[in-house]
């Protein structure tokens, strides 16, 4: 059979990471897919880098569209991120026929419903096993392995970066802003390190395993996103004496009156696996009624790890290329034409548990004024300590709260606020026991 | 178009729970599969059982040859196990045509290469997601999701029943025996236990993970089996003490010199992931070339987890049951005309670290003698603790080596046991690091 002919656009970190795995594993590849699998062509605008990164025997090019277009490429990889030439150049592909493998999770989390909705009326595939968490094949398991179940929510450590300094926020008891210095000296985070730390990038990701779990178009602009800059490392420290470890979570659940969609920092009990992921690494959490919980883990982010989900796409895409598109897999696991439209709540509408840090300036029924507050919101406390044994000094009181509506937290926080013998703001964190 | 009609052989718990699901979510997995999914037909001697399971509108025999030629069949779901009837039906229904789901890991284990080279001439799936590790989707991560990599090594927990049996050894310091008569009353382990306590099971299951990760046939009969029925809770304890956790795993690691196969009682160290797996829960963790390490978790038996597995199978079947055979996955990951006969390494030439635990009838000068008699072997030691602090009682002497071919510990043990101030046998654990 006549090879596979992959066109790489982008030959940077992942795409070198690509070729790399095209090259160092060809014979066990083609053993797999029942076919040579060849990088023939790729594009990028440094020209000595392409082929540094792919070699002598691949024809190189410094514009996108020519790969696009070029009639001998079967598969275009797209890796060049964001969501403006790159939706130009994957539309270009589809247009012309050609299946489309792609690691940006931006790109899909906004523009996937445009995308998928062209690829289905090209009879092409689009797969982007790449786009979320790496090497982790959790787009496959949501889409085929957990193929049997109601799919009641999912909780994932999606961004590497954010949890790089989650652990070392806990394990130095050092402050974000000294970790993050260290993040970006490793390469772990960007000069620019945004996107990350304020949990967009876990917000695309989210966004798309939500759409696949639940069958519902793209809807980022729904997703309440909410960082990691501002934790204070004081809330660590005591989120850990009471049991809990604090997480970046992306957590998409199915309820009666519709489909949370939301990225925060987040306790969680430290006996579960997901509480014990550290580092870079990655893990995503899925609750199917009929399995129960499983549980996705590894590395989210990297050249090779990243290469690898890009590279099962192209055996995938490989091996149906030339089947019937009615026998293939659907992009977004429901058939095209059976996606329902959810409502995406608003996170006022969220019932979640709380951490909650009060400072006292003046301590004296304090904590009187502080539970009369929020029994009015119908809040009840699972968990109170009190911190501060210096009587002249300010005291904290840090509170767990049972599950209740975000807006009533709101309208308790606000009355707390406003109380003369509190300082300062309520740090408010969630908390999930992610246990049904 | 035409709904696929599903045959049941074994109304117990597995067909039970897979006719529940099928029921449950039949909107959901029809909007996936883009056909309805009907449970059409099923076979059990217990008929008034069936007739529960199954419901009013569905087929009822008891003779499972029926189902497997029944002409208005799609696809037969065997769920009876063992290897002799199943084996029988299996190929009875690839004869006739049918694509075969089975959770049935000894009949694959042993008679895979048979019934897989048969699918393959008739042009069937024979799927079996349900064979390993239950609800996870570990067969669909190994064969399609991880396809880019060179698979160096997998280890899993995948026998709910010993883990178990381990953790309530280790949570509650009692005795094998105790815990086994818990797990049967709670309905954990079987009356007789041998298969699952004994490594069979997971033998079996990590005889089918090491056929997929390397393309080589099944060759259960020359893993190496040994359970936890031996296990004293001491060294558990001292494991323990040393920062390990005792799992029984199933390590398969492709090598220079051949693949390693076995089941065994491991001490891995206590911050992996693996090693905080407990009860019933089962994991695999894979280590590939590109990837990196990854790691699937879930529950490895019941009914509805291995329903969930067995109709993410009968799901798959369906979306390609019209399709050319020449664009299906390929039953084993690789290609058929592409399988190795790589060698299986008997376990005297596995290298690996050990716990070696030897009690000291006369202390004087006995830890002088055990050190020469390892280095004579070239045996280097890494850790050693000495218990029992009454000099007229026995000690014992605890001691953790590096990686070693094992045909040098059972030389030095032997020397060991015959030195006159040893008492008794050397109690012996392999020790992995899983960590590259």
């Amino acid at each position: 059979m006549k090879p596979i002919h992959v066109g790489l656009i982008g030959a940077g970190t992942v795409g070198g990471g690509t070729a790399t795995v095209l090259k160092r594993n060809a014979a066990e590849i083609s053993r797999r897919a029942g076919r040579e699998i060849r990088l023939f062509m790729a594009a990028d605008r440094d020209l000595v880098r392409a082929r540094e990164v792919c070699g002598d025997d691949v024809l190189l090019v410094d514009d996108a569209f020519a790969v696009a277009t070029h009639p001998e490429v079967d598969i275009v990889v797209e890796l060049i991120g964001g969501d403006t030439v790159a939706k130009e150049v994957v539309l270009k592909a589809i247009e012309h026929g050609k299946h489309v493998v792609t690691a940006n999770k931006k790109l899909l989390a906004i523009h996937g419903n445009e995308i998928f909705a062209k690829a289905q009326e090209k009879g092409v595939t689009v797969a982007f096993e790449a786009a979320v968490a790496g090497g982790i094949p959790i787009i496959k398991a949501l889409r085929e392995g957990l193929s049997a179940n109601h799919i009641e929510w999912i909780a994932g450590i999606i961004n590497g970066t954010s949890n790089f300094i989650l652990t070392e926020m806990r394990e130095q008891g050092s402050d974000f802003a000294d970790v993050l210095k260290e993040a970006q000296r490793l390469g772990y985070a960007e000069a620019d390190p945004t996107f990350d730390v304020e949990g967009h990038d876990a917000g695309h990701k989210l966004t798309i395993m939500a759409a696949l779990a639940f069958g519902i178009p793209m809807q980022f602009d729904k997703c309440y996103l909410e960082g990691i800059s501002r934790l204070d490392g004081r809330d660590i420290k005591y989120a850990e004496e009471l049991g809990y470890r604090v997480k970046l979570l992306g957590l998409t659940r199915r309820t009666d009156k519709g489909v949370e969609l939301r990225v925060h920092p987040t306790l969680i009990p430290e006996g579960r696996l997901i509480a014990n992921v550290n580092g870079v690494m990655n893990a995503v959490l899925v609750k199917g009624d009929a399995v129960g919980p499983t549980l996705y883990y590894g590395a989210g982010a990297g050249a090779l790890p990243t290469a690898s989900a890009v590279v099962a796409d192209i055996v995938d895409v490989t091996r149906l290329a030339t089947a019937d598109p009615e026998h293939r897999v659907p992009h977004l696991a429901f058939q095209p034409d059976q996606l329902q439209d959810l409502t995406i709540l608003p996170i006022a509408e969220v019932v979640s548990s709380y951490y909650l840090r009060i400072e006292a300036a003046d301590r004296t029924g304090v904590l009187a004024d502080i539970t009369r507050l929020l029994a009015e919101q119908g809040i009840s406390i699972e968990a109170v300590i009190q911190k501060g044994v210096n009587p002249a000094a300010p005291a904290e009181v840090v509170l767990l709260t049972h599950r209740v509506e975000e807006k009533k937290v709101d309208a308790a926080i606000a009355a707390i606020e406003a109380l003369e013998s509190v300082a300062g703001k309520v740090v408010r964190i969630r908390m999930e026991e992610l246990n049904g």
